[in-house]
């Protein structure tokens, strides 16, 4: 029985990248993560200000292909090794399927955000910008 | 005008800390965390098979106090900085509170979970456990 509590997340933007289906996308950034741009919805506009071309990010995203109801996975899709709980994994499918991925800011050009290295597929939802401290 | 596209998220746990109110919390783990149980949901142990004491986690938090419609903040509540947007801060204040910590796993006794620096308070939900990679 799952808990009933939920909040909702709503995007602030999405991911317009070359990467079309999971299929091509690499399971983690460093691992062939590509140039991709995040596209801010215009009424998050005020809460760019201030945000510079060099600074190291992370991108939070909701991993909208992930299946939520996966509690084990076998670790990066080997089913050589045994299962494991998703919480001691970094697999996509989770409960709650957010996405973090540490990147750089290359360009700003008004709404669209260019960054890299994004493992994430075009159309991932995006739910936060956080500088990395 | 909002973005009517909500995604909901689920409590996978609880933050038991002796933090008991936002005053006392610092504003980062690292300035002050403490040492605090996340106590995961039972419908969710499955998802902690594997894990192991002295793990490096990070731990996603829905931070429930904060505000969602503040798009612009004095950096580290300054009020002689000027305002900056969000995504510029790692203010709680933000259109989606999710937290990151960054944590050590201590200890696990069944469903309780010992780590620490905690900065966020007692009751908090979590979303999410990530190993560090």
């Amino acid at each position: 029985m799952m808990s009933e509590t939920t909040f909702p997340v709503r995007p602030i933007g999405y991911v317009r990248s070359p990467l079309r289906d999971l299929a091509e996308a690499p399971k983690q950034g460093p691992e062939g993560g590509v140039e991709a741009w995040v596209e801010v919805l215009p009424e998050y506009a005020p809460a760019l200000e201030g945000l510079r071309p060099g600074t190291q990010l992370i991108v939070l995203t909701w991993l909208h292909a992930a299946r939520r109801d996966l509690l084990q996975v076998h670790p990066r899709d080997d089913r050589s090794l045994p299962l494991a709980g998703v919480f001691r994994t970094r697999s996509a499918d989770r409960p709650n399927p957010i996405g973090l991925h540490p990147v750089t800011l290359h360009e700003i050009d008004r709404l669209w955000l260019r960054l890299s290295p994004m493992e994430v597929i075009d159309g991932t939802p995006v739910l936060d910008l956080k500088p990395v401290i």
